[in-house]
């Protein structure tokens, strides 16, 4: 099995403009940090024929992992559970440990007044409905557990899509598994800030840089526009020896800095 | 032929946490403003596989638009045209009128100091390649010109990925397209801030309204965490008459303050 993950945003507010998807962005870095690449990250609607066919999209890449925010909660627009079960071919459950823990995130938000009441209504037992075989990830902030479900080499954990909430799901649920499963593959990078503003004459030296050192990604970016132009050249290697990744990386750093005449600032 | 427009934004540091994208969420707001539907975003590797399969996902889907931001630059990364070419089965042509845009571009900014020289280099003269039978737009902040190509009822347009030359272009050319092909559809959406913590006990009301008022959509989020939740509903609408999308919203509106004990302020 390989070291991919796919991402997929749920939610409408992000395909119109009114939200700016961060939840994507947080967990590429902290995925990409633990040795995992991330292939690909889908922004989905609120619609079954969407979500459905995007979930399909991401197993069809084959990867580790496929991560989905948002959609878990009680409203009736809420649908990652259904569409990720019946892409899975998989019924629907009721999962009694589910069940307890939004019973108890209920009970603890009654005693801090945060709600009226902790009955179990069907908008809420809604969310303790799980793809059968789904093993529930307790949320400690909100009501609506994630979930995490292994299907055909792939694992597929859902994660409500508030950011807090996701977030602290990330890191009680997803960093220990990316840890146990984990490639054990270092991933290093470096960045080298090029005062120059012509990409293109430097893209010549970033393209010798890439054919001379095979074991190196370079790539270059233009930040800033007009007068305020810089390029930001990124040295990225990996391998499953860290002395050797280094080594790649300061071999290829020192000839880059050769060749535009860099000095080493650290 | 529908109303829907797919975004692909293109970048490996849009997947590894490096940069947040900011501009599938500025071009979402643009084009739903517009009357189309953003059906997908999706984030895509610097990688000839993956972009290739991202094109022909989107393509899949038979949007009225695909526009892609990123990897239009000098640099052997940049490979959007490339892979939009092979996609589509077309070849990849230097295009006379997409040429002298570079050129012009060089001369501006050697006119302004920006570049040492306006000679076109093997790197310069990449940006000109185009898909056969693509029109060139032009940048009038940076050297790489889009490209618009129409492929089998489905417009493809190809956009810088740096934020102020990608916005300069699709003021320039995508909103004149979105209006001249625009569906005459109007979209209008109200939120309404629910000063309530209890998502589930809302969604009841939320069901009903929805059940109520089939034409409109009505979607609750909560926002923030702990004891700073609170719960915007949005209620939205689309169709051919204005006045008949704003009774469509007046009445869903009124109904969900009444059930809600929420006055109207304004």
């Amino acid at each position: 099995m390989g070291t991919d993950a796919v991402i997929l945003c749920i939610g409408r507010e992000l395909l119109k403009g009114t939200s700016l998807d961060r939840n994507g962005h947080f967990m590429a870095g902290r995925i990409t940090a633990h040795g995992f690449r991330v292939r690909r990250i889908l922004i989905l609607d609120d619609d079954p024929d969407d979500i459905g066919d995007g979930i399909r999209h991401a197993l069809s890449l084959k990867p580790r992992f496929v991560i989905t925010t948002g959609g878990l909660g009680p409203s009736f627009d809420d649908m990652t559970e259904r569409c990720v079960a019946q892409a899975l071919g998989l019924p629907l459950a009721l999962h009694a440990e589910a069940l307890e823990m939004v019973r108890a995130s209920y009970h603890r938000q009654l005693l801090r007044e945060l709600v009226d009441s902790d009955e179990i209504t069907a908008e809420r037992e809604k969310m303790a409905f799980l793809p059968a075989g789904a093993v529930p990830l307790e949320n400690s902030i909100g009501a609506a557990p994630g979930a995490r479900i292994e299907h055909e080499g792939t694992t597929l954990i859902l994660l409500p899509g508030v950011p807090e909430e996701m977030q602290a799901l990330f890191e009680e649920h997803v960093i220990p598994l990316l840890r146990e499963v984990g490639p054990s593959l270092i991933h290093l990078e470096r960045d080298l800030d090029y005062p120059g503003k012509d990409e293109s004459s430097l893209s010549v030296v970033v393209n010798q840089i890439s054919k001379s050192h095979p074991g190196v990604y370079v790539k270059s970016r233009v930040r800033g526009a007009g007068r305020n132009l810089s390029i930001r050249i990124t040295l990225y290697s990996e391998g499953r020896d860290e002395q050797e990744v280094q080594g790649r990386l300061d071999a290829a750093e020192a000839d880059l800095r050769a060749r535009l005449g860099l000095e080493r600032t650290r």
